[in-house]
């Protein structure tokens, strides 16, 4: 098996991508909410990468089964049911509704991998599922890490290293510079992802603004053990049985 | 000091380096092959991101005092003189001269360094005096990353890296996500730059195409000790006096 690691999506398009067994990672928060909004019963969840267009897709959802969810600078944006915190996405308010999702780095990463051959939701909440999902499937895997603002993010490399080291234990892999630098990564942090998200950046920002309780949940490998993937213009339960390109 | 590290420069452009103090890399191998063509007596190395550009710049120039230097795929381009081995660049071809320069990824990144308050070339052969030079003039910096057809590299990061922790050595200094990364993986490789090389992808590369001996030209830490800085449209060493931006 193959491993491409790509740090930001910014040099990345929807043509690129096509074709291709994609894992997308926004630890701070964008996948470890979409992981527990589909866990709590949510129908979709359809990322956008702009307001304008995630409240158009809304408008013209059935009322009763429709929520608007994400954030700018970390936080609810004006006029949304939700924000971008998973402790928002319970089974009381996201069962069998529809969300449209918009978030500032993972929202947009995802929209770049709507043609993507399979486009899975990668996190530490659902890290073992992940694994096992692309060793059983095998072929070749891009990990693409939606980074912050068009940059580098500690968080979401620590956790492309993780998930190349835990493969690496189940199969044979041939990784790249950025898969390489992920897994050293990885592995200096003793403290595991905990002390990854406290030590990042965006980690840091998120305890300023009042979200500390976040990092906890977000670091918490296997909480959520679902496979969120892109469907069409939204993401779903992955439904087996699909095959990987290889 | 704050150090920003950027590890490819495609999400950068002219306008975001204005101003800044900016040390560009590319270990393998422009950062090294200007060094070596300053420090055997060229006048001035002129980085140009296409070959159409360098051309012309070339046809202006005075024909006793110009050359035509770089490397598309790592071999030197037909009609120029030069190819991109520091090992070409001795004090026999090109004293005096003015080198017209266009490499894939190093070129094109010291270009858009051009309204940089100080844009300095960095590597691991002048180390020390890069660093030295950093500590000296203070402020705030930016270290960009060449990196490999806009991804990351490997050398260019851990070279990044060894940069942070020598200036850390001396002084006290904030960094970001992305030079966090850059010690973490300079650190991890006991062997040293020349170990970094030979795993990278790109020296893997020049390995295959026959130019295994640069690498350890590459890897030798201050064994050309200039400072190469932007000056105007053209690279020079650096004249001291210099204020930094802050």
């Amino acid at each position: 098996m193959k491993i491409e690691t790509i740090f930001s999506p910014t040099n990345v398009d929807e043509m690129a991508m096509r074709g291709k067994n994609v894992v997308i990672i926004d630890i701070l928060r964008a996948s470890t909410t979409i992981c527990t909004a589909l866990h709590s019963g949510a129908r979709e969840v359809i990322p956008t990468a702009d307001i304008e267009t995630a409240t158009k897709i809304y408008s013209n959802l059935s009322a009763d089964s429709r929520l608007l969810g994400g954030e700018r600078q970390g936080k609810m944006i004006e006029g949304f049911n939700l924000g971008n915190s998973p402790r928002e996405y319970t089974p009381e308010k996201v069962r069998g509704k529809t969300i449209v999702f918009t978030t500032t780095n993972g929202a947009g990463a995802i929209y770049k991998c709507r043609y993507a051959s399979l486009g899975l939701i990668g996190s530490f909440v659902n890290m073992s599922a992940v694994v096992r999902t692309m060793v059983d499937l095998g072929g070749n895997w891009t990990i693409l890490c939606s980074g912050r603002e068009g940059t580098f993010s500690l968080e979401d490399s620590a956790c492309a290293g993780m998930i190349i080291q835990k493969i690496r234990e189940a199969t044979e892999i041939e990784t790249d510079d950025g898969g390489k630098t992920a897994v050293i990564l990885y592995r200096s942090f003793r403290g595991g992802p905990l002390s990854v998200l406290k030590q990042s950046e965006h980690g840091k920002y998120l305890i300023s603004i009042g979200f500390s309780d976040d990092l906890q949940i977000c670091a918490s490998v296997d909480s959520v053990p679902v496979i969120p993937a892109v469907d069409g213009m939204g993401i779903k339960l992955r439904q087996t049985g699909l095959a990987a390109n290889g």
